[in-house]
């Protein structure tokens, strides 16, 4: 899949494909899942933390009180008794919201996608932090937007920066963030930031997409209050039970207004008609359980905190002085910056030679830049694997500090 | 959700959701789901004949042995061993194909989404039976396409008036078909028909989109070859398992050449990054068992011929002598066509009332017509029900006739 071959088709292709491109990073990541290497590239949940013999028991008794309606087709809203199964879910962070409003979706990815297709004209403006999760990159890309990216630093998304845009007279028909413990970056944005960008937002008429997949899988210190808490009219919440539960089932959620609602059920249906109807009963039957799902994400947080710890210490070990990186107080992914001649996308082949994979910083951004970033998710690898790998890549990153030197380059 | 409130976001939408809207036949529908109402309006197959038993053992089996994968995030393409099973399927219909060039999607409905992604800007035409599949003018027409509908007769799309457009300066994009027992027309296109289409479509460059949801569920005579197998290089051809076996697994298929099923991946990816990986595991162990889904499929298309045979006998026996239906050899519907001053989304209300729905023919229109056909299913209520709902039909237009013709209409 590394290059799209040219095909007798070739003219009739829409416009916006010319945007979506296979990114040579995907033939590397082939080479990538041999056993050997070790992965620091994908976001994958620790899922072999689930109970099977709960999971089993699910199933089983969703085939047994529910089987012909989770063979068949459903609603393209998604099942009340799962949507107010959502709202309870959302209550733990503080959100509040009426299953009439949720629309359940593919993930949050598909909310993405629906949002952009009921938002996005070509051209528009979506307001982006730099780095951004790259599948919403994907998804607003595929609608032909363009990017306004607002900095981040260890508070979030750097929100004068946003401001300065709006006074240069961009309008973004929306902002999106990804505000507790964000991918890539690893950072949570601060209270102060939190209320300047609601307040910003709100004043200029502009509507914020919260996506929240990590919210819950906080390590330690106060949950900060959600966007959407903080003002419910003018910001459209995105969850998932990706990283809680199991991506397997594919059920994520939009928490909006019923205008919006609307729309986005029927976007939905000509999308795909409806979601898994048995996927979304499992769903609903595993959250029914509390010591169930409770005692599974306590599991989960402190698989994650005991990986992201030994993370942390091993590139403190490991990397070279020159570099650093973001400490995630929760999620996936610690961000790292190297040095500003350092190409993190041109090491890449390297580093799977010596066993060992990450993402380049370039993904993230929609300009090209972060060539000198990299980011590594701590969530899938034993702590064993986690720290073999940065030390295979610190082994890396000095090898080529020290033939940068040799060449005169300092 | 009967209508769009107007809202905050009102000037923020995007252009294509203006072609977005909430039939009022939705508000119909939901009072059309009460138990006394005899449903002739959805395509749901009829689940109830799927063993609970062998869905039990699958389903535990694939968690035994796939437990964390079933959990886990997959690839944009779909796992390759589904993949081997639904070209075995493909086999079963004479469509030739590789593993390489499918594309699992959710259900075939994502597959017309993301060709409408890849294939259409704003204001390409796109060449439909008319009747067209409902969710085929929704998926496309959520990126802007103009529909060039063909007639069609006994025979399926009339091939003639395509050629007569491509005459006149019609360029589509492509065409789309539903060449087995269509929906909503429940007829086949002719042998004679599917080389005129294979042929005109070569010569003029035109890719076809053979969506073929009803094949396998033929009640008589011989099938007739696909155009996938009648064209391989200029057709891409739909699949999906939801009517020989479940729609709530949401497992359809895309098969095509390598760069559009290249471009299809990523499209995918930035849609909802990946299928669920349980729901395909289910899928394939399915279609694993030779004598466990060929004697459903067997099943079921006893089930349905017997309610089709049914269905027809008792539109012969209760409709005015003035309606004409289309009699399906396959699939779920029967087009009923009843005298031109009629209305039957009009009637709609009406009907329901008298305890019996069916979809108004207008919604298979793009523009418009049909205002005198509606849809009939006889997939899932069962014969006696159908025979309750015919009846309650042709008590509804024989008082309507009685009427017009008192009022002086005729």
């Amino acid at each position: 899949m590394a290059e799209l071959s040219i095909d007798r088709f070739v003219d009739r292709y829409a416009r916006r494909t010319s945007g979506m491109s296979a990114s040579e990073v995907r033939a590397l990541f082939a080479v990538a899942s041999r056993p050997e290497v070790v992965s620091l590239a994908g976001g994958m949940p620790y899922v072999q933390a689930l109970p099977a013999a709960e999971i089993d028991a699910v199933v089983r008794d969703v085939l047994r009180e529910a089987g012909p309606t989770a063979l068949q087709y459903g609603g393209g809203q998604g099942q009340l008794s799962l949507r107010e199964t959502l709202v309870r879910l959302m209550g733990e962070e503080g959100v509040p919201g009426d299953p009439d409003d949720v629309v359940v979706t593919t993930g949050a990815q598909q909310a993405l996608d629906l949002l952009g297709k009921i938002f996005i004209d070509p051209g528009d403006v979506v307001a982006v932090e730099a780095p951004a999760y790259v599948g919403a990159l994907s998804a607003f890309g595929a609608y032909e937007a363009r990017f306004l990216a607002i900095a981040t630093d260890a508070d979030g998304m750097i929100v004068d920066d946003l401001e300065q845009a709006l006074v240069q007279g961009e309008r973004p028909t929306f902002v999106y963030t990804v505000a507790n413990f964000s991918n890539p970056g690893g950072v949570t944005m601060s209270l102060r930031r939190r209320e300047q960008l609601i307040g910003l937002c709100r004043e200029a008429g502009i509507p914020i997409i919260e996506d929240n997949p990590y919210g819950l899988l906080r390590f330690e210190g106060d949950p900060l209050p959600c966007l959407k808490a903080m003002d419910p009219d003018n910001v459209i919440y995105l969850g998932t039970v990706s990283k809680t539960f199991s991506p397997g089932v594919r059920v994520g959620w939009v928490l909006a207004e019923q205008s919006v609602v609307q729309r986005v059920v029927l976007a939905k249906e000509a999308a795909d008609l409806c979601g898994s109807n048995l996927a979304m009963l499992i769903t609903e039957r595993w959250f029914a359980g509390e010591d169930r799902w409770r005692g599974t994400l306590d599991r989960l947080v402190r698989t994650y905190r005991s990986r992201r710890d030994v993370m942390l210490a091993a590139l403190g070990e490991h990397l070279p002085a020159d570099a650093h990186w973001t400490e995630p107080a929760g999620g996936f992914y610690v961000w790292v910056t190297l040095p500003d001649w350092m190409d993190a996308k041109a090491l890449l082949a390297a580093a799977v030679e010596r066993r060992v994979a990450y993402v380049p910083g370039v993904a993230f951004y929609a300009d090209g830049r972060g060539t000198n970033q990299l980011r590594l998710a701590f969530c899938y690898p034993d702590e064993d694997r986690i720290v073999e790998g940065v030390a295979r890549l610190g082994a890396l990153f000095t090898d080529e500090e020290q033939l940068y030197r040799n060449l005169g380059g300092r």
